[in-house]
């Protein structure tokens, strides 16, 4: 059946694939069983944590998410392929279980991060002052690590008694029921179903692609974005959000989706270093912090804003048309002019 | 004469040239009078400072410093078309009162660049912590602007003073003298001087080229350096200074130094931004400052190691030859994959 052109059967094919996809999820993480502790081994910094349990149960929620965002973002693009109000709802539900799904993930990889940022900040040798002085500012990186990550562990706690909670409610029970039956039989709209894949779903994912296009073009050019302004960083949140539907409806449609899965990832750096970024100044803010937890803090997140200009670059060099990049692509610290001109020195 | 193809010709105009050059800064310079301030218009962030007198001073300053470097650096490359023993004696007395004459400005030039990163980083619209802490923070770079301008403006008026005690120096009014003398005429070597510019001076410029040319080849490539190491900014100013010997050098025999200026001043800027970056280091060792502004000096501090790290992506695209440069020039927040691969996205 799915092998014949026709679009209900390509984008059922597809949504049935992600809801099996999403019940193995499932169950992988309940039979991961609740954590022993708040902090995942990646966070902990070598302590064990949660071991072997933690690690599965976060790569099983890791899949859950997928299948979630890749249902909901195909019932989004293919909406009128399918039975739009039941559409509707299970997207609406599965976007609020991803999101919750996301958090506990998130806090986790933002401790992470913000610990190698340390780590590699205090591992120059002289982290960040003149000789002689590195053992004081280690200090001070040692102290924002510990106060780091005494905040990030207890949101990350806090969100995961949130996941357990969610995981537990009737709500989700409802969800998980409906994405059941759509691993079996996938509720379509009877003609759009019958229509060919080129007539149907290829105009659809074209609506998502513009979108996507439109929200690019629209981005602030690193000339006009200063790399210490977070209120910056939402056109770029808004542009992963869309590039990713798009790429969604390009894998239903089974085309190569390599280059926006990269132009992805480096939005997702962007993300997490414009959040980790946050966090540290967040942090600063403690009240009777020593001085010296404070200066790391303020490089620490320094270090991120940083991480943030080059994400930008990447996606730019990754996604944006060749011929805008040398103008646009070009990250604040390497001006357009120093590019180009180097010339071969004599001798 | 000049006109002729004698290497003591050439060499003696642009000397007797550059001593001119120099008793003419030194005249405006005392022209100029003591400054009513330590704190030149630059630094003092609008004050007028010094006002006329002080800038003034500084310009003549400038000129004293650039004709000084100049006479020093054709006397080591030339050395040999000159009588020597008072080549090396002259060249030993210019250095010391260029380094001298160039404290007082580098202090001045190191605060006017941090008040303006510090502006800069402020103006952001929540520098540099999540919304609504804002203000705090810019009480904090006020803070740390404060601390900032005591400390170098105190360094500054101790360097003022040194240059004042220099110039009044018998030892300052021998180096005038001999360049008076030089003024008029070059002592140079009877031999060396009557051969042919292609058979004397192009070689000893070569091998100024030579060594700057190693230099540069033994500069660590960015992947094995680290933005906040300041220990790997030595072999910069040691590059910086053999290009200025080039630069002067292929002055003295006439040629186009376009580029060479140019990749001069993009390691003026690497000296800065490394010193800036030590400054704000040392402020944030001051004893029993707030948190807030630890905080900014941080943020200060990982800025300018950025602008360091964004002055030698600058050289490299200037100097170093083409076919390195993409391997060697990306900065560290571009990364070498990040390059070329950019396409063009349909729809």
């Amino acid at each position: 059946m799915a092998m014949t052109g026709c679009a209900g059967d390509v984008l059922g094919a597809y949504l049935r694939t992600q809801a099996t996809a999403f019940l193995r999820g499932l169950r992988l993480h309940e039979e991961g069983g609740s954590p022993r502790t708040g902090v995942p081994p990646a966070a902990a910094g070598g302590e064990s944590g949660g071991g072997a349990d933690a690690s599965e149960r976060s790569d099983a929620a890791r899949s859950l998410r997928g299948a979630a965002r890749r249902i909901s973002g195909s019932l989004a693009t293919f909406r009128v392929v399918t039975e739009s109000s039941w559409a509707d709802g299970l997207r609406t539900e599965l976007v609020w279980l991803s999101s919750t799904l996301a958090d506990e993930h998130a806090y986790a990889a933002r401790l992470a991060r913000l610990m190698d940022a340390l780590h590699r900040l205090s591992g120059t040798a002289e982290l960040p002052a003149p000789r002689g002085t590195a053992g004081a500012l280690t200090v001070g990186s040692a102290r924002a690590g510990a106060l780091l990550e005494r905040q990030l562990t207890l949101a990350r706690t806090r969100a995961h008694s949130a996941t357990l909670q969610a995981l537990g409610s009737a709500r989700f029970h409802a969800v998980a029921d409906a994405v059941a039956v759509l691993a079996s039989e996938v509720p379509l709209d009877p003609i759009a179903a019958r229509g060919r894949i080129e007539d149907v779903l290829v105009p659809l994912a074209a609506v998502a692609e513009t979108r996507l296009s439109a929200a690019v073009a629209a981005l602030p050019s690193p000339e006009d974005t200063h790399p210490y302004d977070a209120d910056c960083d939402g056109p770029w949140h808004e542009v992963r959000r869309l590039l990713r539907v798009h790429r969604y409806a390009r894998e239903a449609l089974g085309e190569d989706v390599t280059r926006a899965a990269a132009a992805g990832e480096a939005l997702e750096r962007h993300r997490d270093a414009s959040e980790a970024a946050a966090a540290s100044a967040t942090a600063a803010r403690t009240p009777r912090i020593a001085p010296a937890t404070a200066y790391a803090l303020g490089i620490l997140h320094a270090d991120q804003r940083h991480a943030v200009e080059s994400a930008r670059f990447d996606f730019r060099q990754i996604w944006v048309p060749a011929p805008v990049d040398a103008a646009a692509g070009v990250p604040v610290d390497a001006p357009a002019g120093a590019r180009g001109h180097a010339e071969i020195t004599a001798g």
